[in-house]
């Protein structure tokens, strides 16, 4: 099935407002196996709504609008799509009633005037309820089967009535066994996209039919497949079997699959380990903390840590003695071992992250250019070091470090022996 | 003028990749006066990009594209567009001869065959030069002065030849005294929606016939006036006198304008005054620390800080009572004060700040519901904490904390006598 999506705002054209609507629709559509052959965005007035719509509708016949559907003089989307369909507008007695009993309860007084409109729908429509916001959806539908779906504009509100009813009504009009977009993320930290792709080989190129999307960030890079083809049943088998096929080659570089976060799995497995935490942070300074704190129920791992931003810091609040950084340098591996060591000592926990590095725009040198950063482990005692120079602005490089320190706990929870250089980081 | 977009690229329709061109074009079209209609996005093959750009042509007469101008099989973009002016392709020898000379600099040997395509454009067409990738971009104009301007879709390349070239061009095709749209955005920090509107009275609805939109986000509420009818001369004037209407009622809320950062403001002002600073964070976890750090130079005024995450470190690393913490609980008034004192003094600067708080899901008692924050700062002895109830989800709640601490250093520095209640804070 083919359909159009219209998206309807003066904010969307003037660049007020980013349209992340559009891309939620198309994931899901995909999933279900609904091609988006087109997407619009129009602006707020009768005619633009109109002409937009029409359009599609006689390309597609099948189309979705998002936006204007609120109780303001400006939201004209349903007259200017009943008119297409030579609709008049009527009021809804129930939409109606839902709206004033809404008024009510949320704020003590009957419904103004001005927002009566709102229960006004096309004639014959039929109605979606909302159960996320005041604005039903309208579901508008001619003799020849061609169909326009009102949605909100405001995010949560669109998500939530897709989900609820969108979603399964269309369900029911595509075939069953016609072919649907399914993807599978696999997550890899601290390898360059250059690195996989050798170690990938052929695979690098797709997998059983099925292209291979290479999607570096800055966690690291993402590998996503993608199956365009298959039927429902057929999709989830094939990306799973293609997936093994990838963790043969690459495992060890997988920490996750799809919107998985490195710091909440680490926390999961220090707590599964019965293992406390605390960081000392340079170069970082508190980003890996606000990483690992972001995670409900941290606390029962995370002790705290130390912001050892200036040199004394590091001396007076971790240990590390002064004779050594004016010998090796703030950014160094003893130093790095040092601070997390220090810290381990100093809160009494089972593991110490040290992490100090040059992020920038300033401070490098033809030695340690902007970018190198030295990443310490201890696991009750076990210290693990590596050295990286990360690619980047001041942001990424300090992203990446934090990353890069999470990276090194997981592998030193797989007790993996030795360390060899691919991409970023170098043998420590 | 009237112009209308359309981004071209099969990942945008999936929904893989979200449009940030789109909004950015939006911008700087509006501030120049020229209006953007509509846009449309389509996929790769070439038969939807013809039909989507001739009818966006025949509705307005002026087109840009963005993307499709890459070297790969599915970059369809220049032939389709040349057929709707009924041009052939031709090999440009000078796009060639850059395109050689790139590949020998950047990779060490000569273009690939399959690049060459990259070099073929529209006859008769203007050739974009491309100073930050390597497609150029492409203008195609007809005898009735109809155009079609095609961009790279990677949003650095699209930017930079936005501001080099295009907009210059379009400057010169705009009549000089027409209406531009130009906004001026205000920011405040640590006043709910309401209380501004109730401040602001009669100015909350508009100011001098220009529109005044509240935008509340994690940072604060942001103020945006936007002028819409004025010419270019007059509009940056009257976003002034406008301004300043504002700052006469809401003053002492707004810490900035347009894209301002308060963390970035205060280093300055720490800066100015020779101050440097430590902060002692429970709940927010490092966040304060991380946004300090994040402005490049901020190790002249951060020496670091405490991340307090556990009750123990804070007694440890900090001083604070165990006493103290067991009488008033770990969010309370003394305890937010003995954190910044606490820190002001173990590390020597002149400016400590604690954060302490319950930032959830769980973890809120009656008395002390999720949200409930204490934050203190401490410049130079001086004292002061503020307690708030904080809206949101744990990284709102934790974000608007960091951002309090930040909007209380800024009252500080002010030497503000007292502080009032106006949405989430209350006396401290």
């Amino acid at each position: 099935m083919d359909i159009e999506i219209v998206t309807i705002g003066d904010e969307l054209l003037l660049g007020f407002t980013i349209d992340t609507n559009a891309a939620h629709l198309a994931r899901e559509f995909a999933a279900l196996g609904v091609r988006i052959v087109r997407r619009a965005t129009c602006g707020d007035d009768a005619e633009s709504i109109a002409a937009a719509v029409r359009e599609a509708l006689d390309r597609t016949g099948a189309v979705i609008t998002t936006g204007g559907l609120g109780p303001t003089a400006d939201d004209m989307t349903k007259p200017a799509i009943a008119s297409i369909f030579g609709r008049g507008m009527v009021m809804d007695a129930e939409v109606l009633a839902n709206l004033e009993q809404r008024w009510l309860t949320r704020f003590g007084h009957t419904l103004p005037v001005s927002n009566r409109q709102q229960a006004m729908v096309p004639e014959g429509c039929t109605i979606l309820a909302n159960r996320h916001g005041s604005a039903p959806g309208i579901w508008l539908e001619d003799d020849h089967g061609r169909w326009v779906v009102m949605l909100p504009g405001v995010p949560r509100e669109m998500r939530g009535m897709l989900a609820d009813t969108i979603l399964p009504l269309l369900r029911d009009r595509v075939p069953k066994d016609g072919p649907v977009i399914r993807s599978r993320t696999l997550r890899t930290a601290n390898i360059a996209e250059s690195a996989l792709a050798d170690r990938l080989g052929e695979l690098a190129r797709g997998v059983n039919g099925m292209p291979l999307a290479f999607l570096p960030g800055n966690d690291g890079v993402d590998l996503r497949l993608t199956s365009w083809s298959l039927p429902s049943r057929d999709a989830e088998g094939a990306l799973t079997q293609a997936a093994a096929l990838l963790r043969e080659k690459v495992g060890r570089f997988i920490y996750g699959e799809g919107d998985d976060d490195l710091a909440a799995l680490m926390l999961s497995e220090c707590a599964m380990r019965d293992l406390t935490l605390a960081v000392a942070e340079s170069c970082t300074g508190g980003m890996l903390g606000e990483r690992l704190t972001a995670i409900p129920g941290s606390s029962r791992t995370v002790q705290g840590g130390v912001i050892a931003y200036a040199n004394e810091v590091k001396t007076r609040e971790l240990g590390v003695p002064a004779e050594m950084i004016a010998a090796h340098g703030a950014v160094s591996e003893p130093v790095a071992r040092a601070m997390a060591e220090g810290v381990r000592q100093r809160f009494g926990t089972g593991i110490g992250i040290g992490i100090t590095g040059i992020a920038g725009p300033d401070g490098g040198t033809p030695e340690k250019p902007v970018g190198t950063v030295w990443v310490a482990v201890d696991v009750e005692g076990d210290v693990r070091a590596v050295r990286a120079l990360l690619p980047g602005n001041r942001f990424e490089i300090r992203y990446r470090a934090a990353q890069l320190a999470l990276d090194r706990l997981r592998r030193a929870f797989a007790r993996e022996a030795g360390d060899d250089a691919v991409g970023w980081t170098s043998r420590g």
